[in-house]
């Protein structure tokens, strides 16, 4: 599998929280996509009959992913074009709450922000990153006027895997809508939706997709809630289920690119999870680093501290004297690695030994 | 020229208004930077600054042909994500009046609609399509509750060429913002911005480039007066100007293959003049052939019926018969020619005898 990868000769890959890697055989699919498109003549009926199964294929392969229909699937551009299908679709009053974990991106945080200013929105956050309980944390953070939490699968930056459903049902207790950033969980755990209102994914991390391409999820009950906002011919052309929040012409070649990756035999979750414990484990035993996760990571993010390194100025480091490639962040101020399937021990034990190195 | 575009071969392509054709060399611009993402590691620092360098380039590239400069030009996926960000963007009040010309394409209309059912905006159409004197015809539609006029620069389906800055100054006067979608003029006529509030694009059409990639051009007062809607990291990381109404992660790649596009000697706009014009006067000639513009056309398309004979499956017949690829309209009913500085005469010759056999 790795050889497909030119993106992982020479250097030691640890990056797909922020980007996946593109198979030769992905890029192999988009362009013969182009070509095709080309030969058919493009907007004749032939080629528009084409995209429409490319468009087809494309939303059953996500689906298939999360173990629900095609009609449960908008395609997006990416998670957080999603979040704001999600975010602005939701019919808001003045004095509504919205409730924001501290687990979510600064992107999404924007959202919230533009409701608050155009609807009167109120924006409320509460503490999930490190609480004991995230159950009984949601559940005390929830008020009459809360109408839709915002909760990441995966948070983006501790790597923490929240129980998705569990809190769904305490939301749903209440008629508060779950709306989940899903940016660093599809792809590397097993969904988890029931009671979910609405899941964001992108194609272009985890499962190794090209930039450009994501899917939202979306439940009956968000389905029958949430009005499209930005909208088009898209939504017009017997457009029914998710594909009402899709607007017009996007680039249907990745679309084939997208499908192509998602059918890459990439993922073994037992071998993962065997990777990134034992890098954490690793971590453990060297002097001067703290990882941000006080239990063995259940997704693919493994973040961590070096006493006394700045995580920017070590990103550099590793990356232009190393060609170990990862994260730094700056809330909380952390070093962020990246653990797929593909990813080695021998990668792995090469980022140790340069960690230590530091430490 | 022409030898770059393999969708030419083997068929009559005058379907340029629904797609344009992707140049070899436009194709391969886009894999070189799938390829150059691998080569320098998604998401490294030097990934994402030559990513930054693209993002610059394209904003550059299209500011040029507007005559503007970048911080007016917001990347989007395709013109209707234009139009949805300048119509979502206005601080609307309930009674205020959207006033939308009968040019205007039926996904544009469907936002529209989404405004009137969110915030109590009416919408009011009026007759620019075949009017004598668009400008009078502005000034009798405007009342003092108007805040917005959407007309295209060039219609969708009749290839009338509206005076835009001219539209622009009567709607000033009033403090009217005018936004045109120009996905039919865009690469095919000259820009014609003063005055005009927003400008909606695509680089899949007249100007060859891949579908997935469009821009917006906002004025110094659009910029004042419009809100983000849809919003993410790329409204957070420095982002100033039009900029600031981008969202997350695009097909990056693809910008790259839009810049390419744009820099191809495509267009050659007496030629293509003169190409237009000559088919609009051979279909004068034929009996039973009647064009919808009385004037010879000022843009690429060229509209027409032929007596008995219904569009649709005339633009069956021409693909599958005579590899001849154009549209048919529904809305007026009627078949549509666009005719590109790539095409030849030799082209338009076996279009006016394919359809002389059916007249």
């Amino acid at each position: 599998m790795r050889q497909l990868f030119a993106g992982l000769a020479g250097r030691t890959y640890l990056n797909f929280g922020g980007q996946g890697l593109l198979a030769t055989s992905t890029l192999a699919a988009i362009t013969a996509a182009y070509a095709k498109t080309e030969a058919l003549g493009p907007f004749s009926r032939q080629a528009n009959a084409w995209v429409g199964t490319v468009v087809a294929d494309l939303r059953l392969a996500i689906a298939n992913t999360l173990g629900t229909t095609p009609e449960h699937i908008c395609l997006t551009e990416n998670t957080t074009a999603g979040m704001n299908i999600a975010l602005w679709g939701y019919p808001w009053q003045a004095g509504d709450v919205l409730l924001v974990a501290d687990t979510e991106h600064y992107g999404i945080l924007a959202i919230a922000k533009q409701l608050a200013a155009r609807f009167g929105v109120i924006i409320e956050r509460f503490g999930l990153r490190y609480c004991d309980d995230p159950l009984a944390t949601l559940a005390a953070a929830l008020t009459p006027a809360t109408r839709m939490a915002l909760i990441s699968h995966v948070c983006w930056t501790t790597g923490r895997l929240f129980p998705l459903a569990e809190l769904a049902q305490i939301c749903n207790r209440q008629d508060v809508l779950l709306v989940s950033d899903a940016a660093q969980a599809w792809g590397i755990v097993p969904p988890d939706l029931v009671g979910v209102a609405a899941y964001a994914m992108t194609g272009h991390k985890w499962c190794c997709g090209p930039a450009g391409v994501g899917a939202l999820y979306l439940s009956e009950q968000a389905l029958a809630v949430l009005t499209p906002t930005y909208t088009g011919w898209r939504n017009l052309e017997g457009a029914t289920g998710a594909a009402r929040y899709e607007v017009a012409t996007s680039a249907y070649p990745l679309y084939a690119g997208l499908t192509h990756a998602l059918g890459l035999p990439l993922f073994d979750r037992d071998q993962q999870q065997a990777r990134a414990h034992r890098l954490w484990s690793a971590l453990q035993t060297l002097a001067g680093v703290q990882c941000l996760g006080a239990t063995p990571p259940a997704a693919g993010l493994v973040s961590f501290r070096v006493a006394g390194h700045d995580p920017a100025t070590l990103e550099g480091c590793f990356e232009v004297d190393h060609s170990i490639c990862l994260r730094a962040m700056t809330d909380p101020v952390c070093l962020r690695a990246s653990v797929h399937s593909l990813t080695t021990d021998a990668e792995l034990d090469v980022l140790v030994q340069t960690i230590q190195a530091f430490s």
